[in-house]
């Protein structure tokens, strides 16, 4: 079984399967939201397209942020810990690099898993299950490189059976080189600052055992459910 | 003085001063070729360009390989052991990967320097001494993360002095990961077999203090020269 990983949308390769990493914070928060009792994530990556399904969805709130500041309008910001509780059934979700990473996951991919440290073990069971090739594929930043989501990917990588692809072995070493998750997430130099609570949120592993999984589009949204 | 890593070309920042690396084989064998006594290389992406250029010039010949074989009509290869003397004052040389990384830093930096093991303090020294941001551009293979150009990179990014940015800090990571070059270089998992003395060629480390720099375009090909 082949395990690949691609550090960027741009070099995501076809694969049975696909696990989209995006560990700050759009899969983390996916995942918590799933768990809390959403019923399904809608991901939108531009504020109108969240805005117009939170318009035409009853039972739905809207969530978004822009450099770590609330989109104007929404119900909620993007940080995970504003969604220990389920509000409404759906939740929306407008994320820029996230929701580009999950539609080309979707256009390469058979089964697209999200992935997070919060459901580390539970995403590597399901990918392994299915007993083809696995791609991680790392939302990055801007089309670049992330760290975070490099060591992430790692983490998912050292715990699958398989020949690796250049990039999952450079990705096992970062996972190697970082004695915590929270250092690892901290040596990212990316980013707006102020994130320090969702860091750590998102630093915890193996909390949450759900794997939230590409269902389907709703219009051009992803729409993520368990 | 930042120091940047973009390992594809697609992730090629700007800087003051773009580093390409394509280890196996493109810098190598041009910085070889030039301390050889070629007096410029003219990198073309494409046969047909090559093939022209050769038509054109006097005192030329022209190497090149697709998937490790001598292209039909061209009167070398491009193993760098191929040039260990030089046979004319220009080598026109056909590479998809390198040229292609070299014409993306012509368009997004001052200067184009090329790198490799076989020149790596010097060609991190010539870095260093523009003293404005640098940025190592990998060639990478087929648009996707190579891990022997990482390991390159990460050997230039760990003699300059200045602030990473997250492709840095993980080149680093793996290029503290490998007791030898030569370990390092086998450890990636693309392209033909049956280069192994070409990459115990390239594996040895500061045998040349060629800095091989972009000099210009001739046509659609960069020329370099020291």
């Amino acid at each position: 079984m082949p395990i690949n990983v691609a550090f960027t949308p741009a070099e995501a390769a076809h694969a049975d399967v696909g696990v989209v990493v995006d560990v700050l914070r759009a899969t983390s928060t996916i995942a918590q939201a799933l768990a809390a009792g959403y019923e399904r994530v809608l991901c939108a990556a531009e504020i109108e397209e969240a805005e117009s399904l939170r318009a035409e969805l009853d039972d739905a709130i809207v969530g978004g942020e822009r450099d770590a500041v609330r989109v104007a309008g929404f119900d909620v910001g993007a940080s995970p810990r504003a969604f220990v509780e389920a509000r409404a059934s759906t939740l929306i979700l407008s994320t820029t690099n996230g929701t580009r990473a999950i539609l080309e996951a979707a256009s390469r991919c058979e089964h697209v898993l999200l992935g997070s440290l919060l459901n580390l073990d539970a995403v590597a069971a399901a990918a392994a299950e299915r007993g083809g090739d696995v791609a991680i594929l790392c939302a990055g930043f801007k089309g670049a490189f992330a760290l975070d989501d490099a060591y992430c990917a790692g983490r998912i990588v050292q715990l699958l059976a398989g020949e690796r692809n250049d990039a999952a072995t450079a990705a096992e070493l970062v996972a190697g080189a970082y004695p915590t998750a929270l250092e690892a997430l901290n040596a990212r130099t990316y980013g707006p600052p102020g994130l320090e609570e969702d860091i750590a949120f998102c630093a915890r592993e193996n909390v949450l055992d759900v794997v939230p999984r590409l269902a389907g589009m709703v219009g051009t949204a992803a729409e993520i459910r368990i």
